[in-house]
């Protein structure tokens, strides 16, 4: 019988998911509201409503199939424990949470959606790492033990390979290289420390370089008609094509962080391949190409000239979803 | 029958091996010069000569063992390949080699080492990773499945495990760490670039940093009485026991630059643990107070109050050997 695993991805607007078979087909998919549960109080009937869409998704398919797993990709999700921790901008505290403490935003996700599945195996990692083995088991980087993945998004997430494993760390929750400090007492990071990468080279990131040029440079663009509020990143990447030189320095700025911060991860690591990956990734060699420039520029002899700079194979409306149910396949 | 190892440590000046057994006891020591075989036409005798010596060691032992394996340890080691690839210190070219591609001083050291030694299995490694080796199979990494070893002695080295597994990373030569940069634009390094960690951090660096004092600052210090080259960390970490205002300056300092290394670096990797071992990690507390703090001072939150930093357990005057020597006992 056809084998298929639920690939799920919790994003802070809406939860897609859909089920995927080991290839990377997709063959039936949905998506419910996040934003609707927004409080501690509403997450059991999250749970429940997700569940229940998730039952209806698989009556959908019009074909006999074994559902051999979950993957679910989440913002602070920990796979050793399956839990999702105090993450920022879901089911918050509201008024009537009187007790705020820590421990009652620790959501055993694993186990809640287990309830309703349960003879399934339920895995939970966070979504950089979500994308990364999806990279490894559908992706560019099939076949490589090495390698990095780099998601620029709203923020910048990593995960990192080595022998062929997707490093946890001890306590689940490595791969934060956007918050490696790239300007001591720099920009401020929403972590609530200053500096970090993902001040500077996520989609939110390269937007702010762009505002700080307006004020540094006094050349024309098309930028300076648009609110801070307004743009993003694929605004940035339209005006950068038509030669916009703020745009243009945007994306120059926006590799040279990033670019110098892989140089130095490069030296811990030594991957055979950087993947880049999400929003501001799709500005293709916009953004590449300064990345591998300021990167060579600032590398040790020993990794000179090995290191290869590439975009995702996942680069489809669907890569996150994908990348959740590949949990699934590589730990069939 | 006992069964014993060959540990080996390629230094500059010495060669250090041992027969030790999978306790981390020596039994049996000896060592050559390095320094007496400096040119690329003296590399086949230094072979010749060690290999020898192991021979006359193996025989002084007063019992039967059985030899499972040579572990080396030495600069620009690659794991994979068995070679020490263009050494800056070791068997370097003289007047009388015209043709100085690198290629002609890629050692293959294992395959020459296994000419004498046909039927032992033979691993060779950088020296910090070999100490990270023994660190997990003798010292106080035992158990630990994801840590970082620091070396700091002239240069900075590193070892990272994750998964239980040492990174060797695609092309065999990760763990650079002295390497990532923490002062764009700062201090020389060895390696060409600026503002490496090693530049800062090493025994070298500290001595770097307290001459810097010497000029910035005005306070009087036995150490101005000290000229660069006489002066070294252990005599550094005696100043500044005896409250010498700028050892004990140059020790914070020193903290300062490697804990805000290490905390982006446990941003990567999420370590169990950081152990620090070499000539300046001596200085004890001195060193290690600094390092905590700085790196807790700039930890991104998931990460806070939850990475030990501690001293090595191989801290022993053998410990290149027993960190050499481990390789063969992780390999048997």
């Amino acid at each position: 019988m056809k084998k298929l695993a639920f690939g799920i991805d919790i994003g802070g607007i809406n939860t897609a998911f859909g089920l995927v078979d080991e290839k990377g087909d997709l063959y039936a998919e949905s998506v419910i509201s996040t934003k609707a549960y927004p409080f501690l109080k509403d997450y059991k009937t999250y749970v429940k409503d997700l569940c229940e869409a998730m039952k209806v998704l698989i009556d959908s398919v019009n074909f006999d199939f074994e559902l051999i797993g979950i993957g679910i990709g989440a913002p602070n999700a920990n796979y050793y424990k399956g839990t999702i921790e105090t993450p920022a901008n879901l089911w918050k505290f509201s008024d009537e949470d009187t007790d705020r403490s820590d421990e009652r935003r620790i959501f055993h996700f694993a186990d809640d959606v287990r309830e309703y599945f349960p003879d399934t195996p339920v895995f939970v990692t966070n979504d950089a790492n979500a994308a990364t083995i999806g990279e490894m088991v559908y992706g560019n980087a099939k076949g490589m033990k090495d390698f990095i993945m780099i998601t620029l998004g709203t923020g910048v997430g990593s995960g990192f390979v080595a022998n062929g494993q997707l490093i946890y760390g001890h306590d689940g929750f490595a791969g934060e290289f956007g918050h490696v400090i790239v300007e001591r007492n720099g920009r401020e990071c929403g972590c609530g420390r200053r500096g970090c990468l993902e001040a500077y080279a996520s989609a939110v990131g390269i937007k702010r370089t762009a505002f700080e040029l307006m004020a540094t440079m006094n050349v024309p663009s098309a930028l300076r008609d648009i609110p801070f509020n307004n743009l993003d990143s694929a605004m940035l990447s339209t005006a950068a094509k038509k030669g916009d030189p703020i745009a243009l320095e945007a994306f120059r700025i926006t590799g040279e962080k990033l670019g110098h911060a892989l140089a130095d991860a490069v030296t811990i690591t030594s991957p055979e391949a950087i993947f880049l990956f999400g929003g501001l990734a799709k500005a293709g060699t916009l953004i590449s190409d300064p990345v591998k420039w300021y990167m060579e520029e600032n590398m040790l002899f020993a990794f000179k000239d090995k290191v290869k700079v590439l975009p995702s194979g996942l680069q489809s409306k669907n890569a996150a979803i994908l990348g959740a149910s590949a949990l699934v396949w590589q730990n069939a």
